[in-house]
């Protein structure tokens, strides 16, 4: 008989992350705000659920993978929330990319009712989610991390533990969103500049990409914002990028660090979302933003 | 019996490029403005020149490596530069990180004159020369590039080539230059920041550079940085840094292409000097910045 | 016989306003965390008080001016705090530096509660309020505003009246401490930039002062920073200056208004308290920070 | 008899100055590049010359308004440049804004033809020109200053003295003018951060401007830029306003001191540039900057 685990959030990443945990032969007991996502999965295996609550009831893990604090917070702590009924000992493997004082509040929580709390957010972008391919960080407890372990096994190639205090993961996890935003943002100036220099932002684009930027953020984004076609599918939004960046801006701003890479990278997600392109790509936010300030 | 080029310019740089020319069989007429450097070569493939003339008398090929747009336009142009004795046919394989006006305005020289310039910029630190492991952007004349081809084979990795247009890959050199600096930039905000937050420097560089980030510059420079110790052999100094930023810096003024990132950057690397730190690593330049003002 | 009013937080600013309606003929009922503090004022003229809710006791008008938005929302709304004992029909005259959400906050608890909230933030450091120098703000409702005149015009040389909706008033008093510390910063930036290039800082302070920037913030903190010398009294703890640009960062963020000008001086605030500053006055944490990121 | 003085420039600055000298009772030769602007002035006052070395044949006073340095080089080194024909003991009052390198320059090539060269850069746009309202700033010999000081009273409301060396009022000058355009983004970003929330632009600009920023830059720009018409006469064209902003970079550069406050007006102007706004006036290239980048 399949394992039971409790599965909440199928936004972009979670659906996929979804179907691989079936498909590693689990039973998954979901909940989602919007229920007809439920569809998309194999019925044979899954439980729609019609609160956190009822999802978490009865397993020994439960993952989540939420959009943000507020949402997390809620579906731990509400009315219908997964500690109402998650048992004595089990984990909650919570995935989402969040602040860590929300894991530090989440896993005092967890403890207080005799349960778990493990922050393994995760790199990578949908298509990476669908193949697998995720990097995951995690932090908590020793012994939830072992039991964690075959779980994200089945969904990542690789996972890096950042110690026992829960918030750990998350710093490493908000400093590699800005990393990975800051890095679009220097690619769009580098390729506009290339351009508004009579090359062509593509060839260069390509030079990077197999030389002294060879790593996936550098040619996937790379190609993306060097074409300045933004008209395939919308893997991460900007308006969802915004949100990371504030995150970091907050830790910055709470922990004293000042930032000025940062602070480019926000105000350029900002001026996305005032232009009307929050639910456009984060590349094209970035990109279309350099491009327009160079009026090309 | 060996063929004989011509080299000038025995910087950190310079100096590996000669030995692996002399390695890959070619005797070189040697002009540096310290001489004494050339007795790091192996004397019985070198000839020590006084003057560039000297260096470029009777050669198909002269290499220069130096460190900025005056010096070069010097060795080309000057009483004794090399303009006054380069063979008709021979090519000038121009290495140094300089502006692409300057190669649009040595290439017309050079074709007044009935020889050829070609713009061929590296990629790489001291070491990445020694290795033979450079890559190398080249622009001019398709002729030029096939008399050029063997040499810069002995010297790299890979040649990619950005057109006709004398300046080209000057541009993408600069450009290049620009997001090498601006991810060092990025790394050390970062890892600030996770530090500030209770993490582990050097196992957040470590988990970066060998997944979402594993290209060489964030992998070398990641480990310098989040180590923060940087007793090492200077391969690429502030002050150094600071011009290429500056050549960027004109670029974008010159083509109307806004850079907030650069800004950063470039205020960065002018604090490294303003602080007595010309002479030290780019690296720590940036990362000692960074964590300044982060109060660490 | 006199008119009693209430009155919160005796701090740098409140000290003084406190004075100022003494001398106008009020009756304070003071209460500060720091009680002693109570002591600097005329004791004929006030009843000390241990609670905000017996400050409001029997008042027509409670001004409350504290340093932050969380002392205010206690003071108002804590178990000890103003609500529970103000009579229906007065006014909250709330002088502090809040964001307008506080202020729409509070002012539908005191509705609720029959009284009235008026938001009145000031401009002016320490000594202003000492010299009833202060510039107000007023937003909330028009009655309030009635009431409060005779108390706002004792302590001010004009009030300016920025609508119905009570967090108008505190948008503008936030926009300003950002225009405040922005000039602040450029002229630290600018009589720098004339000292290393051989000019004496004072005499060009001096020059700006009286011809085109001869307003009072240009002349008051221009003195400071040109002299560099930040030994004189503390009037305003960068420490709170990084409160108001953090309160301008949010509104900026939450508004979608890219500010680079905010974030440079939220960066040098930041680097400031990092620095250990903090105590420090806000000119010098802005002034020193430029001179030494410039060597000087 | 008139006393005749030489006058090089007649833009939208020296017109007016021009003016101002014939009503002061000088005949004045003028070289102007298009040379149907003399006919703006009274012809009984004014000799028309074809060059410049025909201006400054036999004055004792040549004063130039030339709107770069380049421009300001040719005038006086070139071919038919003044020092072809400015007599000995006679001096050259340089009013545009320039760098401090051209200052000494010139001031040297002056002494070694006998006479002499007063840096005189001024503040005040077109109006204060027409009304001999513009603040001087002089440096140079005592002498020069002497023989100048008529001249200047009859264009100006007051005279700064900023020592001998040629370049130190051209420093003061850009550092002015930094100041002048930082406070600009600063307004646009503080009225746009009130305009999304809620407010009126224009009456936060009033407050302002009759308040804490009570100086001639924020009640002017202030009304512009709250106002958001720019349909009025152009007194400062943007791409003019890069050129002053570029001067201030290139200082900072060169003197080693990182201005991150210049960084963003500097971005914004050539952004204002490269979308076509160049002949707009600064104003509008900075405050619709900062209005489009917040998506109104």
């Amino acid at each position: 008989m399949k394992t039971k685990i409790g599965f909440i959030g199928l936004g972009n990443m979670g659906i996929n992350m979804a179907k691989n945990l079936i498909g590693a032969g689990y039973h998954l007991q979901v909940y989602n705000r919007t229920i007809s996502k439920v569809d998309k999965l194999d019925q044979a295996s899954v439980t729609s659920c019609k609160t956190p609550a009822e999802a978490a009831d009865g397993v020994a893990i439960i993952v989540t993978m939420l959009s943000e604090d507020g949402a997390l917070k809620e579906v731990v702590l509400g009315e219908d929330g997964i500690l109402k009924t998650l048992p004595k000992n089990s984990v909650h493997i919570s995935m989402s990319t969040v602040l860590p004082e929300t894991s530090i509040l989440l896993a005092k929580h967890h403890r207080d009712t005799g349960s778990s709390y493990l922050a393994a957010p995760v790199f990578g972008r949908p298509e990476a989610a669908a193949a697998k391919k995720l990097w995951i960080c995690v932090s908590g407890d020793q012994q939830s991390k072992e039991i964690a372990k075959p779980v994200l096994e089945s969904l990542s190639q690789g996972i890096f533990d950042f110690g026992e205090d829960a918030g750990g993961a998350n710093v490493v996890k908000i400093a590699g969103n800005f990393m990975l935003f800051a890095s679009v943002e220097i690619m769009a100036e580098a390729f506009t500049l290339a351009e508004k220099n009579g090359l062509d932002r593509l060839k260069v684009a390509e030079f990077f990409g197999s030389t002294v930027f060879n790593a996936p953020v550098y040619q996937n984004y790379g190609r993306l914002i060097a074409a300045g076609q933004y008209d395939g599918p919308v893997g991460f939004k900007a308006k969802l990028g915004l949100k990371d960046v504030s995150l970091a801006f907050k830790l910055s701003q709470d922990s004293g660090t000042p930032m000025p890479g940062l602070s480019v990278v926000h105000g350029r997600l900002l001026a996305a979302i005032a232009k009307g392109w929050g639910e456009r790509d984060c590349a094209e936010g970035i990109g279309r933003g350099v491009s327009e300030d160079a009026g090309v």
